[in-house]
């Protein structure tokens, strides 16, 4: 009798036995020209995805099971050039399975808990009376998103927690960079580093899983920038905050892409709103190079559409 | 006994003897190496400025009459290749002196009270109850702005009323194209061109003579058109307007200036936005082109910055 | 016995039975590895183009039908993921058939004899004669065009009668725009207006339905620009139009598509240049919008090439 | 008795005294305040200009002798910081004096006569009877100007004979140039690069001297390339040349700029105007060099606005 | 029987039984679903490749033969919509078969041996000690590869000889318009064309048939220009040639992609750099066209994508 | 009797009497037109420069004094609109003058010893040994540079110990980076960034106070991305570093000013050169703003040129 492994998609071959979880994606039921039954559909971890075929399906699973776990057991087989997954048995997982959906849904190399509660003990450092109960009330409006959604569609941090850890790892380097820069105002630039991408959860259709799936209108008509700021100016204008202050910290918000031809509404103008484009666009790329060479075997990778370059892993 | 005239300053040539109002820019007491006193300053009118000179000066004209109009006599001298207006009689003007300020101030070609009831009627058009509403209440907050201040710093429509000639000549535009045009929605149109360059009053430090002087530190950080798409949002708001249609009278406001980098927060998205930035576009370069071409000779003008092109003066 | 039921191509869905008029594009006999006979070809009308396949082929149709009516009929099944016209009837459409070519040519939106009247009426206001002469002369020499060709191989008004469209519709525009910017002297803007796109005809190989397949090599190596100031440099010098109307009408010409990195010859260098390139501009941009969004439900649309961007279609 | 010696311009210093023939520009008769006439204007020769001013100016040399040489007598002095020619001898240069006007006149460093000659002997070797025969008709057509002009208002070329010495250059290395590359048609080559500038006496006023003084109005709007294929056309068409080879130099011509952002209006299409282009660049660049390193000491030079850069003069 | 012929891979059509040499490229044994091995391949020669498939195939060649000549014996079929060579007889090239290597490689159409022997003569012209002390040992330190490699992975000259073709053409021009230009150095300009590509041989990974199949790491980190440049530095510190010499050919290596956007480390700032990198382009796009042209029916070409535009084959 | 005031030339107003030490420019003996003789000449400090003149001047300062400190006593009075230093009394510093050399000469706002002590110990924690020992070697060679020079001609960084301070500032980025981001090599990272500046000492000419006055040819030609990464080469291969390392290193040195429209000789291509390349821009941009907004009053500054824009300072 075959004995059956698990495997990550990414490392499945040809003539492997598998049994494991992985996501249902795009079931569709077919029929041959002579009218047998099918079910295609994709099957996906963390690692990747792989086609896969069902023969002689009846059941009803492309309705309950659209994008959700499921347990399958078949065989690798090479169809067109490609593998393909064919299953010989399959099922919705149940609540019992020992399932693991960090194994099968992209999230952040971060734990999230303590992640969040060092974030929040960064904005308790905040001296300033105003900003400290901006960002407080921000905290409290935003909260169930900076737990969880993703930074990005694609390209980099396009994983649960990705706004938490993008988010707190800018505010490390704000805080780092306050005490070399000293001109700088740290609780400004702590306080707009909080903020910049908060309304990336307006911008976003995010999945049941709380994957990006698409842009929201307003994210294509007025930008998480715009929309971004537009909280600020409404929670400072509630809370009382100084014109002077809210102004400082809308701007920072309009601007932090940094260029016009980069997204931003406004060039920088002041000290904060400059380093926070420059540590934003610090920590983007360092991430986008971290998932770039996971993995990656020495020697030149294919290039990267967001650097435009390719990179090269060394020892 | 010498025969005094009145010139425009640019008419003025060697050895005229003039009398005439001027606005006072710059007064400056200076003294020689002498001891002597002098006061130099420009006098101004539409036409363009000299420089004056004033000897034995003792009086506190350069502290009361900065920027407003002064009754002068003297006569036009040559000192170091340019004009120059030897003063021997200069006072305050005064209340009953026979006084155009139009002469002397840059106005718009338009008369401003009947261009502001066309405007307002034009408004009244609109069908669409919430478009309405919103349009009547952006009039009512920014009443006094529209009715006066320039709409640039400088290059085109920087004079008294510029802002309600370029409003109500695109106003009218619109109404034009969105009977060529169906599928733009007129109400939609009509009420983002109205409202496009309201916040610019929030822009402009303007001079007592409604010129303007500088921009505001809001004006450099946020820009009008952020600030007019926030009262947007907030007037909406307030009025109960629905949530799409003041995110597409949003959106025509951060898109105006057509592309990111001519100053656009976001990319215009709809047939409205993209209308409108084209024929912003469009009043703009032909009011450039008046300016430039006006009393202008039959020739080639010298280069215009904002085109990026001399023009050609045709008969 | 089956319902056969007519369908616009961008309508049939897998299953329908279809019987209708359709342009025959790409016929091509086959042959199967068991040399069993057969024809592929696409079936086409003004909605879109489906792909189809007719067994047992014997005949000459894709030598006459090419591009031109048949009549089909057969079902709708799916190959390869894609829909597929299986035809079981196919022949010649006859003189007598019930047949309407609008149908299944893409034809511009307005009534093209009325248009064309219109348009003769606007060049009838000209005043100028030396002007007035020369647009009759043109008009004179490019009727047979003008009446019906497109005005682009693609992007936009790229059906019948686009360019009799274009023109008329930037006519109107130059006439309402002559109103409000008097400076711009009216019957050169017309007349330029008129003669911008005509050398279009020599810029284009045309379909035996009047469509744009290709551009001739005089398009590629000289362009409409050129040869359209070429044709007025000429017939003005036959007319005895003076040297300056004539070099003011060439230069709008050359310079109408504003800007040399958008094929302008030279930049525009007088108001009627100016306006005309900014009207240009305008139209084509709209009537894209146009193309775009009819038919298209609520919502972001796909990429539009042309504009950079997506569109929202809003209620 | 002081003893006076010629100076080039440039090696004029302080407390010279010179004695010379130079060009007059831009005589001015003065008055200063007491009353005293004066006359101030400029001394050119081909190395540079000096100020120059002239005490107790009674006469008409301002206006019989505007740019024409003069003869003066003085001493160099220093006024505000710059070199100044006092002079106290000043009269029209007569027929009879030892003038070398190419040391007045900015002038090419070639023999115009032999240029000329081996520039007609080039043009003999064209084999294709309807390139020579039109090569023949633009040389009859262009002759007095071929002899003379400049290639340019300033940057290169910008003396007498630039625009012989420029394309008799240029005609050599076509001929070079098709040798290496066979598949070139070296007569379309030598036609064309010998037509490609000759417009440029349409594009200039000139001054009597010959150089360069401003654009004409046609040179702005139209171009030189416009009107060089404007010509080629109707010659050709006059000739009975045949519509390919006149359209293939009507093309090089209009696209020899190499790229639409440098002023061609059509992109190089053909091997002959993509190298035409490449040659027109290269001579272009290697004359600046020329003029930008000659009487150059060793080191690096200004910044050359043409080049966007400085230049190294090495030993 | 059937009668077999040798066919150019460009010039086979359906139906076609064909016998002849090509090299084997990517060889992959393969298996149906029903257990019946086949290879698959691609057959190439110098005019293209076609997809090749060999039922029941059971031998080693896959392993053996990857990259080298084979005999092959098929008849040429279509299979979905592309040609396909199906071979019933194929082995490996022997010693004594009568097999030209260059009709299945790219070579360039210079005769290799006549070429360097010229080049060698050109270097001896170099009057100047130190530079051609210089040259010889660079010759002699990479002989082996200016005899044979190609100057580019694709686009232009990337064939066997193409740097010794692409070298020597550059070096006959510099000789040529060191003439012209009288302030060049004759000696430096043609040092630095013998030198300007050299390091391609540490920037190429090569095929056992001296085709380019990709860039080396330091290809990709360092550059052709930047080791090249290095080399010089070395061996002219090693040579003591002076430092100024070395510099300026440093310089001219660094600099001979003409603009850092193009990959000049810096821009060419000397008359030789400069002329240098105008005349690397020139050969790169006269030999682009000449491919682009070879063979081609006139007409308009394909887009050819480093002209960035079509080119039109004229008779 | 005047009582003679210590002033900074930023401070210094109309009808002050200074008396103080301050650095003397481009002293210039004089004669006025009456044959009175006169030095004109600059008085800078850290805050500016203003003119001077000494009247009945007979001296030797000019040359003895160029670029020195002078001891002077005068009046501040006004000539032609700016503000003009009347020396009464001038003489050359002395030895034993209470003169601070810190005042006169712009100085990094660091303690040199201890900034240089630091960035010692930071190399020190370098692991590798290989890295370690290439920097060690690095230091010792350009230990006197290091130790001294400024980081740049103008804009940032331009006074003396700038490349300390700058090198010093991105090393600790760099430490608390690799922290961060644990794919980073440190080690590779450190020695990188320590190397990245250095043949700035061959890159600029240097006055006797150690400030930038020019760029050498070498710097120019060659560049100190090039003249570093050359440096690391040739030291590399002396210590027997590994090839990879080497470039590795090199590679950083060639690419770190990120784009090769701002100098890089290649693109940065590993996760270090990314990072690099991120920090030198990063601290160029703070200190640039640093030095904007110090003693700058509250409101917008003028626009600085290597932001392109104006910068607000806040409160």
């Amino acid at each position: 009798m075959q004995k059956y492994v698990t495997r990550k998609v990414r490392e499945m071959v040809v003539e492997d036995a598998v049994e494991g979880f992985y996501l249902l994606k795009s079931p569709t039921p077919r029929t041959t020209q002579n009218g047998k039954n099918y079910l295609t559909f994709r099957l996906a971890d963390t690692s990747g995805e792989i086609e896969g075929i069902y023969w002689d399906y009846e059941g009803d699973l492309h309705e309950t099971c659209v994008g959700k776990p499921v347990k399958v057991r078949g065989t690798i087989s090479e169809y067109n050039g490609k593998k393909q997954f064919n299953v010989i048995q399959i099922r919705a997982a149940k609540e019992d399975d020992p399932l693991d959906m960090n194994a099968l849904i992209p999230t952040a190399p971060i734990d999230p808990k303590e992640t969040y509660s060092q974030l929040v003990s960064l904005l308790d450092t905040i001296q300033d009376p105003e900003y400290k109960k901006l960002c407080v009330e921000m905290l409290a409006r935003n909260q169930e998103f900076i737990c969880c959604i993703p930074a990005a569609k694609s390209v980099h941090h396009s994983f649960r927690y990705g706004l938490l850890m993008h988010t707190y790892f800018m505010m490390c380097h704000a805080d780092y960079m306050s005490r070399f820069y000293p001109f700088v105002n740290r609780d400004l630039l702590l306080a707009g580093t909080f903020c910049h991408d908060l309304a990336k959860s307006k911008e976003y259709e995010l999945s049941s899983f709380g994957l990006v799936t698409d842009y929201t209108v307003s994210g294509h008509l007025l930008g998480h920038l715009y929309m971004g700021a537009l909280e600020v100016a409404k929670v400072s204008s509630e809370l009382g905050i100084s014109e002077e202050k809210s102004m400082l910290l809308q701007h920072m918000l309009l601007s932090h892409h940094g260029k016009p031809e980069y997204g931003a509404a406004v060039a920088p103008q002041t000290a904060e709103a400059v380093l926070l484009s420059m540590l934003d666009d610090l920590d983007a790329k360092m991430e986008l190079i971290r998932e770039t060479l996971e993995g990656q075997q020495p020697g030149m990778t294919d290039s990267v559409w967001a650097l435009g370059n390719r990179l090269y892993q060394h020892d």
